[in-house]
């Protein structure tokens, strides 16, 4: 099977600022060409009112939180939302999981999205869906806790979740203890072993609201990022949502470490009241910095068109400045600083020959893309949901012209509603 | 002729928090009746699946800046991105600014807005693009210079408009002086003699940047906001776009003149750098604080739904508390208040027997909108244009469906590219 993108306007995300007009040639779900490509195709889609970028890693979300929507998020702030939510949690079953994640992944292909890293509950279920509709994945065995619930998890959840993925090479296990204020050192410990022992990444919540950073001083007489140094969790590759509040020697340390990188939620983190992440520091101290949407209840949406814009808007009003924020920074923080990330930069994040065939569509014959001019701009700043066309992940379309091609969404609305009226109900 | 809206989640305005499931019926395009209506109608819609808001009024834009859409929009702030788009301004025609209003109204629409308030010039074009499209509009009579130019413009300008309004009551003109650093005080004085007489309103840039501030204390040895009070241009109402950088001694000097309004205008804020409006503290003080997103040349688009995401996510995060932006209130500023920075609260705004038929109908059968849980907090965090349905101006349809009724969008984008194009060559 072959397709052939004739005419794109292609921001490869290989150079800074770069963008050509020109055909990609889609072999067996991988890239096999870029540039003038005489010859034909079994599919050719006609590119010509397209702008092509590699499709967006949303680095960090909660995928059956969708089923929490718009629920009782009028809380002043993160704990106090937590406290309305926990309880849900505990009522949440298999299935609810499941199609909870369901619509989750339809709606961030909606978005132009192929590739989430999750944290969440019952993951198995997840890895259904994952499979189900040809997305891409790294899910989280989330921990709460302490060592010997932290042991329980790995030997009943781990064999469960792996029999769910299948041997799919589209979905990766990681160890994803909760935050320091939900996971006790034991539990920290045990997830950097087991992450060593299977050479995967470590991802965890840090250093979110001040209350954290100021419980932390208060409980461990560090900082939340010093108090995961000491605990050895940075000897491993992680992926830390949030950062809103590291001090500049937490952030020196962290890029001291090499291998870590945060992942920014400036929805959540508006929306929560959480404040405002220093992302601009980050990466000038050469920290990998990805995006993320964080879970449906606190943005409310799992829209990385959004997420872009909204990280490119609060970058640069927080830093009074538009250098702070250049449309091709905010474009790698959804693409390859996503796919380096999770440790996915050899097969996604850029449109380049041999890597899978991870890349989104987007429409510019709408009102709201004309005129065109710079594309990178018009990516960050005038396009939305809306503009998004047609969407590939390994090859495989998952969305075009706008409509999901592997997930009936009817019938996920309907199964997310039976279940969460079900879920309020028990 | 008769439309009749059957089982739709309606928000009317009216009264906090209220969100009610009733039917809404349309005649001679004004609302008759809401509740419970029994009897038939022309046409029936089905609006279970439907939320019924007032459609959006934008109540500060540049519509035809659209052309300029991406263009150039990397410039350091305000000041140096305008030396780059006056020069363009310059080479404006007739033809340019038709099609620019006729693209951008068309945008509109799509975002739910039927209204907007208008600050451009050769504005004739607009008026006719205005009645064209079905849409409503204030249009801002752009001043720039001295007194002799003022009066010219007056002279020349007003009776050209008004002959392209052609008596419509969908179009009103007002005064729009465009900022303190543009105009002399003759200039403004002149502004407001010319409203007082027409009892119009008169609609003005303020304090968009700590340049303006600064530069104003040093020419002015005021404030800007004092400054324009020493010319007694509060004695007429106002709607004064950005108020970024209001004093707290300013801000309570408005609200005691009881008739001037704030266009917030947060995207341009953030994407130009220009700093974050105290709203909440405005609106604290009573002042009506509306909603507008500026030119789409440095927003980049005219999306009124991203602006009240936006509005309230940077309310929020300003704040540090949810509190400080309730989806409520920050519905009202995209509705009733910018009627009534208008002057149009009599009738449009609000959902409410007897007021003219502004409607629009956001689509909740969405995976974004799943579960719908708080219809508010819905449309304000989880929503996007992709979920704008069905939109009503004065009974007419402008959209159905998600599709323009009144403009055909690839005739209004292909000649915003042919007029962008040969300005660009003149």
């Amino acid at each position: 099977m072959s397709t052939l993108i004739r005419n794109a306007e292609i921001i490869p995300m290989t150079e800074r600022d770069l963008h050509l007009r020109g055909d990609i040639l889609i072999e067996n779900g991988r890239i096999a060409a870029i540039g003038t490509i005489n010859g034909d195709a079994d599919e050719v889609i006609d590119g010509s009112r397209m702008i092509a970028l590699p499709s967006f890693v949303n680095a960090h979300t909660h995928s059956p939180m969708v089923l929490m929507r718009n629920y009782k998020d009028t809380c002043e702030e993160l704990m106090s939302w937590l406290s309305e939510i926990f309880p849900i949690e505990d009522k949440l079953q298999d299935e609810d999981i499941y199609w909870g994640s369901k619509l989750a992944i339809a709606e961030m292909i909606q978005s132009g999205c192929t590739t989430f890293a999750d944290m969440y509950f019952q993951s198995w279920n997840t890895a259904r869906a994952v499979r189900e509709t040809g997305a891409r994945a790294v899910l989280g065995l989330t921990l709460f806790g302490d060592g010997e619930e932290t042991k329980r998890r790995f030997r009943e959840f781990v064999p469960r979740i792996e029999e769910a993925m299948d041997g799919s090479d589209m979905i990766r296990l990681d160890a994803a203890p909760h935050a320091i204020y939900t996971c006790t050192a034991d539990t920290y410990r045990l997830a950097v072993e087991w992450t060593e022992e299977h050479g995967h990444f470590l991802s965890t919540h840090l250093s979110e609201t001040m209350t954290e950073v100021n419980d932390s001083l208060k409980n461990n007489g560090m900082r939340p990022a010093e108090y995961l140094d000491s605990l050895g969790v940075f000897s491993v590759p992680c992926y830390l949502a949030h950062c809103v509040h590291l001090s500049d020697s937490e952030a020196e340390m962290l890029a001291g470490h090499g291998r870590i990188s945060i992942v920014h939620n400036p929805a959540s983190n508006m929306k929560l009241a959480s404040g405002i992440a220093p992302v601009r520091k980050y990466r000038e101290l050469g920290l990998n910095v990805s995006l993320g949407t964080d879970g449906a209840s606190s943005n409310n949406n799992l829209s990385m068109m959004k997420e872009i814009n909204l990280a490119a808007m609060l970058s640069i009003v927080s830093n009074m400045t538009p250098s702070a924020a250049r449309p091709y920074d905010i474009l790698s923080m959804a693409t390859i600083n996503g796919a380096r990330a999770l440790g996915l930069d050899s097969r996604i994040g850029t449109i380049e020959e041999g890597k899978d065939a991870d890349i989104v569509l987007i429409n510019t014959d709408d009102v709201n893309m004309t005129p065109l001019n710079d594309p990178l701009s018009a990516v960050v700043f005038a396009a939305d949901r809306k503009n998004i066309d047609t969407v590939f992940c390994k090859g495989k379309k998952l969305l075009e012209h706008g409509e999901l091609k592997t997930i009936d969404k009817d019938e996920a609305i309907a199964n997310t509603y039976r279940c969460w009226d079900s879920i309020l109900r028990r």
